[in-house]
């Protein structure tokens, strides 16, 4: 495993700015299912001032839980299969696209690498829409303050370190105001309850993907290694970026032929939550070793790479452990 | 202005199986404004099943009203100016990406056409993220029954037709279940409250692009008038797909120097509310012409073109309209 890492020093980096020729792309929506609503009182809506004032009728059904995708294929292709990009809580597929200083985002990076890239918004988030209808949601959504993701994700140190405007010493996270705002931006509301809800819907995408290698980040690593255990057979490989959540300890033997890498970033030992959530996963990955499987874990400083903050793809240093997932992708023989 | 309707047949569809090569794309936010909330009691979630708990803290700085757009830059670049696609109420950004019957969307045919494209996802929608601040948002979003746009969109024959099943005739939605149904997937909530917010963004975005033609669909007519009358200076020109609302009637003169395209599907004369708003969009161009502006009226009927609910970005004939546009761009001399 270390012959990947070594490697890493002699691949020539791409040109951000060479022209990319995408052999097709475009989007889809796929999974849901439909909830009839009774018994509510007929509204009168003026959609748009100056407008005719329309009857809405909330009565009648609903499709809910389904969620978005878009994919690009480039030419040439080299990956041997799709890769989907599942982001974390409370953001959207934006989190791949672009960085919040406005270098590429991994989606860049691996579609420029001949990797057929899938980048989605999953239940509930973004484009996916989601609903009000308190019995599917579970009730109120949680949107975050500002100061929230700087305190939580390990870019300053903790409760209070927005105000002082303090940042863990070294971080890659892009922390000048205008930066960091843009971040915020991209943070969109999270309901806590909809996890099976987005479960279904990514199975869903797999089977209409096909076999895939899925790279998650942070609350997707539970989707993750659910959707895995769930249909091993449409997923060659699990990259998990910081997964905050583990799969089922009674199916780990459904996971012995998906292979796993497990990357972690900086600051963790310091960090009042991050050291349980690794060593879960950690945990969870031996679990998968000792029924027959192939988990592979990186703590990025011990590779020299430091600095990371929990939004590894957003760090300034993000194309370099791009490239530690792309030497394991082609190591596992899921590039040509 | 007959000219370039008649070239029309003249000139050869794209292939939609071509690759496209972009010179670049990406994504970003823009706009938006911090709001203080206070007094609020501090929760404790627990994000993942199996995660360890975070203290959320909902007071503190919020921040609400930005909104998402994503560009494609195609080479060659023929489009003298940033193409804005900006989407109708109650959807997002993907209404210009894809059909529901998965043939390629405006944004495909204008990107192959040599534009410059940005797709955008307003205020509260899609990948801008909402907010459930109630002084910010006005309260309740608004999600529709599946019956809802087919009634309302001149899909079927108003009140009821969904339950019947009746499409109305010739008409070119794709009305399948399974077209249907992706369409409405693409639904997401929709407040009633936040035009405001959502013109300072759209206007923000403007800054961004700088001097832009804005297509705009339905709801997004209301803010594309009034985008173009506070800064005519950062549009170039104005194509309104069914326009749902008009401008400010006191600043008609701001329009003087933006050419604007007004389209209209069909059924209209026997809709319950569509002969309204169409006259009141035709009436308010009328007054544009008479401050010294530049307003086409097209009622694709009138053209021979037959069939087209109000989402005529979807309809089967979508090339065919979006043909009309491309025409009417170059003869304003904004293609080349």
């Amino acid at each position: 495993m270390r012959r990947w890492i070594t490697a890493l020093a002699l691949l020539p980096m791409m040109a951000a700015a060479e022209p990319i020729t995408l052999e097709r792309f475009g989007s889809f929506h796929v999974g849901g299912r439909e909830v009839v609503v009774s018994g509510q009182p007929v509204r009168e809506v003026l959609f748009s001032p100056g407008g005719v004032p329309a009857r809405v009728d909330p009565n009648g059904t609903y499709l809910v839980g389904s969620m978005y995708a878009q994919f690009m294929v480039p030419r040439p292709l080299r990956g041997a299969a799709p890769l989907l990009m599942w982001h974390g809580g409370g953001l959207s597929g934006v989190s791949w696209e672009t960085t919040p200083d406005g270098r590429d985002g991994w989606q860049h990076f691996f579609l420029r690498r001949g990797w057929h890239v899938v980048v989605s918004d999953a239940v509930e988030r973004g484009r996916a829409g989601w609903t009000q209808i308190p019995e599917q949601t579970g009730g109120t959504a949680l949107t975050l303050t500002v100061d929230n993701p700087w305190e939580r994700f390990r870019i300053g140190a903790g409760t209070g370190s927005f105000a002082r405007g303090e940042v863990l010493p070294g971080n890659q996270f892009p922390t000048d105001r205008e930066s960091y705002m843009n971040f915020m931006r991209q943070v969109v509301p999270r309901f806590t309850t909809t996890d099976d809800m987005t479960l279904a819907a990514y199975i869903a995408l797999l089977e209409r993907t096909g076999p895939s290698v899925v790279m998650a980040h942070s609350q997707a690593g539970l989707f993750a290694w659910r959707a895995a255990q769930a249909r091993p057979d449409l997923v060659r490989a699990l990259v998990l970026v910081e997964p905050a959540a583990v799969g089922d300890a009674a199916q780990v033997a459904a996971l012995r032929n998906v292979p796993v890498l497990l990357v972690y970033g900086d600051y963790i030992a310091q960090d009042a939550r991050w050291p349980t959530i690794r060593a879960n996963g950690v945990r969870f990955g031996e679990a998968v070793r000792a029924a027959g499987g192939h988990v592979d874990v990186v703590d990025l400083p011990e590779r020299g790479i430091r600095g990371n903050s929990h939004m590894i793809m957003m760090d300034r240093n993000s194309d370099e452990v791009a490239e530690v997932i792309q030497q394991w992708l082609g190591a596992r023989g899921l590039w040509r």
